[in-house]
């Protein structure tokens, strides 16, 4: 019997789908913080999913006889973890170089760079190299960790001048502990900006589906965030679905579920960054919906080398515009927030997934993913989103009061 | 002007071909208890070079302004190690997957199968699989960590009944502390052992030198051992050099030097391992007498991408025959050892390397390594190796002492 290594946050629908397959069993390596969402002798704690050293060393404690034969990460940060002890004990699935391109943004856009358009870009040791870097790409200028998922610790910078006014103000502190090498790119003047989620099997493209954000995410942050799926015959949606076959093929994809981010601009599509793993903030679950295809089925299916059920398909409701909104989070103790049902009760709305409830304490975050939970909606056409969500808008409630006492355990 | 970051024990010889490449600064990462090695300010101390995590957080660590360019290993523990800095800062060279196909003897078993005979292997989560493994391929077997020089750790297993007997008397117990990967592996019956040392650049084999060890390895552990250096023009060395060309190709090495093991056998040879960085215990210094050719400084060339300085080099005195022997070392307290200077009276002994004196402490250590120096000698005629080994075996002087305490500082 195969025993799989599951490397996950606290996210409870992709090991829901392990049910689908038989003649596993698993053991689920987690953050220490989270060990408590599993229940005792299924999971193992681990300081950081995100340290090879520590998960290493935990998982060279937990194999037993058989040993453990395969290893799946459920969340960006493990990916790489993942992949690195699938290399270390020479296990089948994603190798750690493969899978460091999916993961350090130097490398990935090493990989593209000779095959899609992709902003001009210099590695950097550290922030010391940021004048160099910025006066070799041209001002302005994005600095990010090379490693990460969501927009954390994305700065831009428009000029040495202001980098000198950021770094006084204490902006680049969390860069510069996390100790991370770093990625600094030519700021992109976005249009518009896209994301093309697809399944990949033995190089070839079984699924993709294009979606465009209501506004890029960086301008958004702290403020309502979500995408609308093109329909597969929209122009601008082939182009996507194209560039992605182009991505997959520049990166050697062979097995996965990709999540592509396209940026548009006065050049044209350049492509973001890709991460081999479902998309994140309700995607999976609204590309479930509008498709009837589950990304984190397989996804799983993919690292298990499993077959696939998707192979090409299309919407259940042709014409409708399916989307996803994530509902804006603050930090501090919620004092009032709207339930599933009242949100559900919104024209366009056909569900509703909360995380939190009031009397949870969220930790204030700077990041494009922070949402007390999702809103899932089908309109008839595209130029009712704006009217849906100023009503969205209007209806939503999150207030947080940050001297209240925590009364509910809260994770974000 | 790049800055190296070497990975080393307290080895001094490949060090000084540093000084061989202008336009380089370098840092020194070593294990802490080898940090008084090197003068303060060029070293970094880590716990232990062969754990990534440690590794990892202090390269994050000292990285300065330009951060590190290039990483060189210049040990087998650090080999792994090294190419997983590159995979993760994406620095050019030899990245990690590559490497664990040097250093992970599953994977690198599994690379060789398809090209080049090897001894029937299976992988082993732990000892608890070794009934499992025995069964299938056959009794007797080797079991070693998957990872690891020299051959500590690698026990010969005649039988189940055997193995129990074997762990009952706590022969398992190093094997088991170290929680590594293991690897089973049909035992050889092994007539003759031998070592080949190439230098591969561009994927073409520049430098190959073919030699026979006295006897194999385990059979000689606590004793003289050492080796033979074969001419280019022996049929055998050309069977040989032929094979490691093949391994060359089977492992898609394109830069490095290689240091095969090659058994034989009954079926003929059989690759044992290859390592990618030059044979340990002399080997290199009796290869750079014989040919001229220094492979700790076409290792560093390799690493570095800078051109080699050999290319299809022939012995300097042809009709003389070359060899290396390891001068057993003892647990304890040195009282007596030969000198350098007494060996060096030995008729054909042109060179001797002793690493300890009276006084200095050594750990006992079941190693294939474990030498208080070598000699390097040059005989008239093959037939003369015997005669020879009797002189120096009459002659070397090793006594210990383990109730002595240690006056001086040994390492081994």
């Amino acid at each position: 019997m195969r025993h799989v290594l599951i490397l996950n946050s606290d996210k409870q629908e992709p090991l829901s789908v392990l049910q689908q397959f038989p003649d596993l069993r698993h053991t689920v390596m987690t953050s220490e913080a989270l060990r408590s969402f599993y229940p005792e002798g299924s999971v193992v704690g681990v300081s950081d999913l995100g340290d090879v050293g520590a998960v290493l060393a935990r998982a060279s404690e937990v194999v037993g006889p058989g040993g453990v034969t395969d290893v799946v990460a459920m969340t960006e940060r493990a990916v790489p973890t993942a992949a690195f002890l699938r290399s270390y004990f020479g296990l089948p699935g994603m190798k750690y170089d493969q899978a460091l391109i999916f993961s350090n943004k130097v490398a990935m856009k090493r990989a593209l760079a000779p095959h899609v358009p992709v902003m001009a870009f210099e590695p950097a040791a550290s922030l010391d190299d940021l004048p160099a870097r910025g006066e070799h790409l041209g001002w302005p200028v994005i600095v990010k960790p090379a490693f990460g998922a969501g927009s954390e610790d994305t700065i831009a910078i428009h000029s040495p001048s202001h980098a000198q006014v950021l770094d006084r103000a204490g902006v680049f502190d969390g860069l510069r502990g996390r100790r991370l090498p770093l990625i600094v790119e030519r700021f992109a003047d976005v249009i518009d900006e896209f994301h093309c989620d697809g399944v990949v099997r033995g190089g070839r493209v079984l699924f993709a589906s294009a979606s465009r954000y209501f506004a890029p995410p960086l301008t958004v942050v702290g403020d309502f965030h979500g995408s609308v799926h093109l329909s597969p015959d929209d122009p601008t949606a082939q182009a996507l679905v194209d560039l992605h076959a182009r991505v997959v093929a520049a990166l050697g994809l062979d097995d996965g579920v990709t999540h592509l981010e396209v940026l548009h601009t006065a050049e044209g599509f350049v492509v973001g960054e890709v991460a081999c793993r479902p998309g994140g903030g309700g995607i999976t679950t609204s590309l479930r919906h509008m498709y009837g295809v589950d990304l984190w089925r397989e996804h799983v299916a993919a690292a298990l080398r499993l077959p696939p059920e998707v192979d090409g398909a299309r919407p259940r409701h042709p014409g409708k515009v399916y989307g996803l909104c994530g509902l804006p989070a603050k930090g501090g103790t919620i004092t009032r927030l709207s339930s599933a049902d009242a949100l559900t009760r919104l024209d366009g709305v056909y569900a509703v997934s909360m995380r939190y409830k009031p009397g949870d304490r969220l930790s204030a975050r700077r990041s494009s993913v922070f949402f007390t939970g999702e809103v899932f909606f089908r309109l008839d056409h595209a130029d009712d989103l704006r009217a849906f969500l100023r009503r969205l808008r209007d209806t939503y409630v999150c207030e947080t009061d940050a001297s209240v006492q925590a009364q509910g355990a809260g994770t974000c």
